[in-house]
């Protein structure tokens, strides 16, 4: 059985990262900022929580020494990293330096899963995109995204920690209370299916459970070097196609609509090329559809303000 | 007449750059830690000393809204950024942090002129290296220069705050005090003329009258891409001679002698092209064989423990 520290652990990722390793066997030990119930974090799969900031001295204290550490606290952000950069970074770079402080210093031996972003690439020149992209982030959370991945590998390479920075397209799945889906479940609870953009943009949709499982395999493969794999699935979904799915399994007879101006800085295109996953014989199981079926009920089932009377009520077929 | 914030202006490229604004008619102000008389600091060119940390609050209370910023405050040593990592991240990162938000919030008018290394570049492949070199750097010193440079991208990207970002080589000339000259003439004081290496390994030397008008230069070029220059001379000098003219120049007898071995992570060659910031109008103009014998005199006058019984007391031809 492996000790896994999951920083962030009540976060969207962190918590299905600590799900899907207690499900393994591997004993999970979170830490981070943010109030949840004993209940809660038991259910997902941590055996204790310590309810702290992520420095050196409380990884000290409170994490002792993992076989693992999957560092999922950080930014999570593209328009809070514009409103606040300096609290980004500090959410994403600074922790990880301490997290890369503390392994240095404390734990060596503890291999270190990093959760980047395929925010990295920036706006792709050709598709799917592979892990040799020269990385040319827009958004300060891609910058800092970035530097957070250049830490580690500086850890790796001047002091033999071991890395594996995994590099997250569109995770989505139940939980996720933020982003397109999110969005758009809001607004067809009010009736409202206006969208910026032409929805003919297209994302790489990677389901929370499918990251989940390539962050754990990640750890196998840690090493000095930094190793580093995008967690994808090869195929870019357009907006209206996934909005369409989701507005019929939310049963509401809104269909999306369009403004027809792209949003300054966003990708057009972005598919990421999964083979170097694939190669450790990862694979992304959920189709996209299945998986925005499964947020629309979540969504239905979970959001307060639910009710008999609002837009989402009586979907066809249910 | 400009009025331009030094950071960190009591260090060795702080102190020169200051003298030489001051001597083409700007206003320096300069800000950082380290205590200095008030006859030092205005022989240097300083209107006023501001001996604080580098902070938002800091910068907004005591630099008010400066035309130019030359960000010289960080770390200055790679042996000290393998000891110490997260302080050399603090010193060097998180300083550029809080001068770019300062910058973001209270003063985004200003340009930034960032001092970078060359040391981002690592191991050349083929000389002379250009800005279109891919950044390599080995040692945390050179990591922390490259994301302090990425995050001063990021606020022109993002912001519209106006960098130019200047690679140094070896900068050398008056109050160094350290790196191979430095230790060449502590040597030389005690007798001792060993040295690492083959003394065949070159580097790019450049006097630091010419990087402080280099990073004067640059902020007439600063704009929202963060444009970056080499602050080279395009020239490799091996270490071998560059001792031997320090060693006939402070009047010693010993000849270097070399252990033959080369030392870990360090670059065998390095030169950098200049030809950006000549397109700029400068160029280096003090040749490197009369800047190591000015470096050897201010030595010989400058350094405690000189006493006539030394063995640099009696130079030849003086």
């Amino acid at each position: 059985m492996r000790t896994i520290l999951v920083t962030g652990a009540n976060g969207f990722i962190g918590r299905h990262v600590s799900r899907a390793a207690a499900l393994q066997g591997d004993l999970v030990i979170g830490l981070g900022l943010g109030e949840w119930t004993e209940e809660t974090w038991r259910r997902w799969g941590l055996s204790a929580w310590n309810e702290f900031e992520v420095t050196v001295a409380n990884l000290v204290s409170h994490a002792g020494t993992p076989d693992v550490v999957i560092h999922c606290a950080g930014g999570a952000s593209v328009g809070f990293s514009l409103d606040s950069p300096a609290q980004d970074f500090s959410s994403t770079v600074g922790t990880t330096l301490e997290v890369l402080e503390y392994l240095r210093t404390c734990a060596p031996e503890a291999a270190l899963v990093y959760p980047s972003s395929g925010a990295v690439y920036g706006r792709a020149v050709s598709l799917p995109i592979s892990e040799e992209t020269p990385l040319a982030p827009i958004s300060p959370y891609g910058v800092h995204k970035r530097i957070a991945e250049d830490l580690c590998r500086s850890y790796g390479q001047s002091f033999g920690i071991r890395v594996a920075i995994v590099r997250i397209f569109s995770a989505y799945g139940m939980e996720l209370h933020k982003q397109l889906l999110w969005d758009a479940c809001r607004k067809a609870m009010v009736g409202d299916s206006s969208f910026g953009g032409t929805g003919r943009e297209t994302r790489d949709w990677v389901h929370v459970e499918d990251v989940a499982r390539l962050l754990l395999t990640a750890a196998d493969h840690a090493d000095t070097s930094g190793t580093t794999v995008n967690c994808a699935t090869g195929q870019d979904v357009a907006v209206e196609s996934i909005l369409a799915v989701l507005f019929e399994a939310l049963g509401t007879s809104l269909r999306p609509q369009f403004s027809g101006s792209a949003r300054l800085g966003d990708p057009e295109r972005v598919a990421g090329d999964p083979s170097r996953a694939r190669a450790w014989g990862w694979a992304p199981k959920r189709p996209w559809q299945d998986g925005v079926r499964e947020y629309a009920g979540w969504f239905r089932e979970n959001e307060p303000g639910h009710s008999t009377d609002h837009p989402l009520a009586s979907p066809h077929g249910q």
